[in-house]
């Protein structure tokens, strides 16, 4: 018989994103990439897409380097949200609850095998638009501003890992995650995973991180409507003189429509589009990838850049 | 405390589509719509649109009129489909099981308010692409092929109705859908109903039949890709002598980019794309529209043509 | 033997519009439509798309009503120039030199039979980017902004006319146009026409005015460079409150994708994108569209609004 | 005093294009890229674009190599082609009068610097849509087909040369062409050179050819109307297994959103979108990139691949 699949986690809700160019940073996020602040507390900046319905999908936060801070989901139910910590604390990587913060109340916050820091809540803070941003049609949380990229909301992030496979019965275990796709190796070694909790296709992928390092953040993406918002994305970006690393081009796993550029500070953030793609399947079966399939490049044929596999936040010290 | 929402019932399967004429409606469903026939039996055609993992997502069979044949839902687990007809049959709907066809295993026929006929299953038949129809990337489930206006996927269906309020009280009560949209009049009157399983903003809509039928159909929708896909799809119905009713527009309820037309039996077809809209709130309250703001039209101000309220199939009988 | 094409004028250079609402005018010009301020003098601000290569293509005039100022084409060189300024003294419709302005030398201006002001010129001022403006590629005039509707270059405009077929014998003899399509009635009048003097599919279009009105302005259209940036348009629009009169759609004329607004004074103003449509066939005649035909409404079905036929600036007096 | 503009040649008409695998190739043209065929004789068929007004646009010849067979365009009349014939036979490259063929009346015949045959001619053969191929709307040559990559006319073609400066003449002295962007290496050398006789921004380039070989052919180009219809023509070469070369992107030099495919044969084809942009301004001032400039890539960052500089049709023979 059919196994249930797990429904207790509703969607990633945010990231924290450490900057050592805070200023700089901030620019970028709401001047070009287009995101709106919703509000500031100690050393954060509380961000959001223009129809992400809660108060902020970003925490941008000074700090002394680059990086994930942490990364957060909401839970379906208040009850879901303590099936979930009952898991998480017998995979022995709880850290214990907190009162929350501007954009939410309490949270759960536990570690991955990796170490970055994750949360969990499910009371959160809606967005109320001010009067000079309500939108025209009411079924959008914020109006369409059309600054810079105008994103539209969060969609996924990236982490670098030592170890995949362990992040992968991490994500399985903690938050009940499915394996949509995935890289295998000819040695039978798990170089890459793709996870959702929900019908997006992905909310979080893992890649191996080649720098030999642990905990590192890779990229975080955003939503465009259309793959022309992309290229558009692409023009805002030269002119504002943004590093552009790859892009626009369709990946082959996942089929999503990217561009990858470096915030000021150094990390790595996506615009993309996924079209009308979605996980409906309730027993979808992981694609896997091979090694030779992957050496094809993308779905057109570029080529996967070197710095994709080495490029991540916060820089690795150089050994002298 | 918040409710747990339900998600025994994991998304729209296919709809069952009758044509009195099925030479045209076939050949328009397969040159012009750009579906794939994936079998035959009967007096039915088994037809999918080029990312739909299922043996197929409309049914069209040869009848003496137009309309709905059924509309069928997939489970989420053998165990969700038990629980979800133990609800149907404690709200007396309920029709019995059926052995099931060509494109699943045994599935649970049920009515709604207004007449009708719904299925669940949870064993489906998966598609397996031919040689000839085999994706070069492996993660959609048959290849690209472009023809006519290249639909994605099956992504919602709507009814017509005598009663909206019976229609939506069945809908959450039995495949336990939430509603994301509403309009209600000035009387207070149910006119329009959105609702969803899922992340997908709706599934099947419900609304008012001002010809004063019962039982009737109103429209499916195949997604595609991009805004551009569908504007593509009206030069291609254009040149094919595909009679448009109205768009290409974009919805103020939804939000969704689309375009009416009708098959050759009268049977109306939508191409939509949804952009990245999605509703992963799980505390999602329904948005509701007045009277007022229905008068606006669609969102760039279109107004609604009067045949969205009187065309629906099969065609009301005159009375003499 | 095949008569010689006449290339003596180049392009449309720019057009005069008046406004009795300067400020709210200017406003939606530079903000919302996206086009960028390169001079003031007078009563009039000179602005232009981000890659029209002149200082202007739009001059902003505040007057006591709405309407033309004039419009003005760039002869193919001087002695071109002469030659047309000899053929318009031929014609008898002259109106002597001008010592030009801010964003151009001297000119020559002329009167259309229905009273319109037009003007030709040659010696020009071209655009240069002020360091903030400057374009990160150095193939267009000033760097992609992507403010408001971001639109690249001025397209065409279009009159208003009591006598369409006196305008097409002043556009083809003063300018040396060559009439690209046009709309014959079943009682043989000529009730619309579309003129080019380069490969432009048109540049100017005229238009009976059902109002019984002399003289009067249409509206003006930029070009953006994709369909999607139109339909980003209308959202642009939607949200800061433009009134939006017809469209997205596409014409059965041309074949252009557009989208008409009124500017906050009420002149109506369109963007549009013709794809990759060019009038590169020297010895063209011109397309005829019938009264059956033009009842059929534009390309995908969409009845032409009857506001389109009387709406013009500045508004008609009302008789009492 | 401003020079006078040439005119006397009106558009890019036709190339042909030799293949040894006759077959393959126009199953490509046809099924993939989207051409239509208007005829055949002995060794040759003839192809065009949806909206190419003439006869043909692309005439396929069976032939033991691939490259090109000549490139011809047509004059503004027949006075434009004998002021260009006698300026041909002046510089010395004249080949004399053909007596035309299926698609165009007699023509002149010339060569240049590399060897690449020219033609020009004023007698054309204009396409007559048969019934199946009539548009639904009367403004374009055949109806939109929607067929492969679906293209709607040649735009322009690409040769390699050994001398980039003595084509320059040639093409300016020849044609009356005008220079519209051009590289310029820091040892002074002509490096690439884009041309155009009209208001497109080109309509041929010739580069560099780094195999050391003379005459040959780099590649032609189709037009679509949007980028959309790129991106939607890269799924379709990916499912057909045509090889890409390059794209989609943007080019710096002009602006164009492109894609390189190589057709079955070998011979380098192109789909691309120019946007809006056009050069109308008479006195257009090339635009000249330095080595430095050209080092950082397309206009997003994308470097150019090798492959562009070294091939050509036909192959360089190897030498042992």
């Amino acid at each position: 018989m059919s196994a249930e699949p797990c429904y207790d986690v509703a969607h990633l809700g945010h990231i924290e994103l450490f900057t050592d160019k805070p200023d700089e940073s901030l620019d970028f996020f709401v001047r070009v990439y287009g995101l709106t602040e919703s509000g500031r507390e100690g050393d954060s900046v509380y961000l959001r897409g223009f129809d992400d319905y809660e108060f902020h999908s970003l925490k941008l936060t000074a700090w002394h380097t680059t990086g994930l801070g942490h990364a957060s989901y909401r839970a379906a139910s208040e009850a879901a949200l303590h099936r979930r910590v009952a898991a998480i604390e017998k995979l022995g990587c709880g850290l214990g609850w907190t009162d929350g913060d501007l954009g939410h109340g309490r949270s759960f916050r536990f570690r991955s095998p990796d170490g970055h820091i994750f949360e969990l809540y499910y009371d959160t803070v809606k967005y109320k638009a001010p009067d000079a941003e309500k939108p025209a049609l009411k079924n959008i949380a914020q109006r369409y501003h059309g600054r810079g990229a105008a994103v539209r909301r969060i969609d996924h992030f990236n982490l670098l890992a030592s170890d995949v496979a362990a992040m992968r019965d991490f994500f399985t275990g903690a938050l009940g995650s499915r394996v949509t796709e995935q890289i295998v190796l000819d040695s039978g070694r798990l170089a890459g995973c793709w996870f959702t909790v929900n019908n997006k296709s992905y909310d979080v992928a893992v890649t191996e991180d080649h720098a030999g390092a642990k905990g590192r953040f890779h990229h975080v993406t955003y939503a465009c409507d259309q793959r022309d918002d992309i290229l558009r994305a692409a023009d805002v970006f030269l002119e504002n003189g943004v590093f552009i690393e790859q892009g626009p081009h369709k990946h082959a796993i996942q089929g999503t429509f990217f561009l990858y550029v470096y915030e000021p500070a150094g990390n790595r953030v996506e615009v993309a589009n996924a079209g009308a793609r979605l996980i409906l399947q309730p027993d979808w079966e992981p694609i896997t990838w091979t090694e030779t399939e992957r050496k094809k490049g993308q779905a057109w044929g570029l080529k996967t850049i070197p710095s994709f596999h080495t490029h991540g936040t916060p820089p690795v010290e150089e050994k002298g």
